[in-house]
Formats: structure tokens, C-alpha cells, sequence
């Protein structure tokens, strides 16, 4: 097993497809090179892809609350695209709580969530301009 | 480990990030899986990212080769993107093929190639209705 996330640039966005098991050390490393790539890049937004997974349980829902956090920190927002429909049931069925994570149904949507995430952002800093 | 590549709805493009060691019966699932999707969606072109990847033998550059052949035949052209530094020296010192593949630097660059190929294909196909 290859032990490495890829993390693609799409034009102000980062998408990660997380198709493994994630491991504590695997996500520990996905924290940190996503961190640093959205600093590098400038990034605005992360997509994570979870649509390989089959299951989705407490422990990674953790793992991507943290990277949600250290993004936003890092003035990027994160969504959650490609939630199986099973996988979505079980998360409510054992009340796993996916804190400060927006989901979108796919990647396009996902994108669209996040442009206008930042249009709003940019529209009330215009404001604060005027003011 | 998840036997399941996924594949990635952008637009009219398909993404798929492989990060796993594709053993025969992967590589043929992903092939079949890819067919069906770019019938449903009617993608117009796919990325297949290969970053993750520390080596690319021959028998994945002719796997990715089968499916870059599979999506022609269904009128969408394949964009390999991500090829590591390493990875590129490696299959020039091997003498691997990449045959019918073409290649890009990132996901950006090759969303930019497929545009191209797309709107030459459209102006070509308006000069053949104008003749």
C-alpha cells in the first residue's frame, strides 16, 4: 500500500481524494503537507473526496474535522464532497457529528459552494470598505 | 486496503487519482468503471493524476494506455497528469511507452490541454459543415 494522499491544484482550490484507509500517521501527514500546500499555492478552498470510502467512521470524521480547522486557520474553507448514501445513514445512525465541515453532494457542487463562499466573503469586506 | 479508484465529476471532465498499486484486477475494474461513467455523464475528456505514484511500471503505463484507448472510442480524450520528476526519468531509462497518452504537468495544465483539444475539434467540425 502506497502510503501517500495526493493533493491536487484546481486553479484557487485543493481537491484530496482520500481512496485508503487513513491510519493515525497517514492523516497526521495529510494535516501537514495539506497545510503547507494551501500556503504555498494560496489556496481558498480544500475539497476532500470521501466517495472511494465504504465506511467513514468516528476516528477519520476527527481527522477531517482537524484538517477543517487547520485550513480555516490558513483562511481556507473546506467542503466534504461524495458522502455514499450508506455511509450517510451510518454516520446518523451512530451519531458521528462532522463538526465544522460543510458536505456537498460531488466535486462540481463542492466548487460551486466554495465560489460562493468567497464571493460572499468578498462582497461583505467590500462593504466593511465603505463603511 | 479499499479496492475502489474513484472517479471525479468536474464539469465535462472525468478525475481520476490513482493511489494505490494497481494490480491486474484493479486496473480492468477502473477501465470498466470509467467506460460506464463516461457514457453517463458524456464526459468530453478524462485526468488521470498519477502524482501519489513513486513508480510506474509497464504494466501500469499499458493499463493506462487500455484506457486511454477505451475513452477515444468513446469520443474522450485522456490527459495524464502529475508524473513525478523521478517517475519521468525512470520510464525514459526503462524505454516504457506512454503510447496514445498525452501528458501534463498538473490537473490545471490538463484541464487546459482538454479545453484546447475540445475547441479544435468544435472549429474543425464547423469548417467540415461549412465545406
Amino acid at each position: 500500500m502506497l502510503e501517500r494522499i495526493a493533493i491536487l491544484r484546481m486553479g484557487e482550490f485543493l481537491l484530496v481524494s482520500i481512496q485508503v484507509d487513513m491510519h493515525d500517521r497517514l492523516a497526521t501527514r495529510l494535516q501537514d503537507e495539506l497545510a503547507h500546500e494551501i500556503v504555498r499555492t494560496r489556496a481558498r478552498g480544500v475539497l476532500i473526496d470521501v466517495s472511494a470510502l465504504d465506511t467513514l467512521d468516528s476516528f477519520i470524521a476527527r481527522a477531517l474535522a482537524n484538517i477543517a480547522l487547520t485550513s480555516s486557520l490558513l483562511d481556507a474553507e473546506t467542503v466534504l464532497v461524495g458522502i455514499q448514501p450508506a455511509v450517510a445513514i451510518t454516520l446518523v445512525e451512530m451519531g458521528v457529528q462532522l463538526e465544522g465541515l460543510r458536505t456537498a453532494l460531488n466535486v462540481d457542487r463542492g466548487m460551486d459552494m466554495l465560489r460562493e463562499a468567497l464571493a460572499e466573503t468578498a462582497s461583505s469586506a467590500g462593504e466593511l470598505d465603505e463603511a
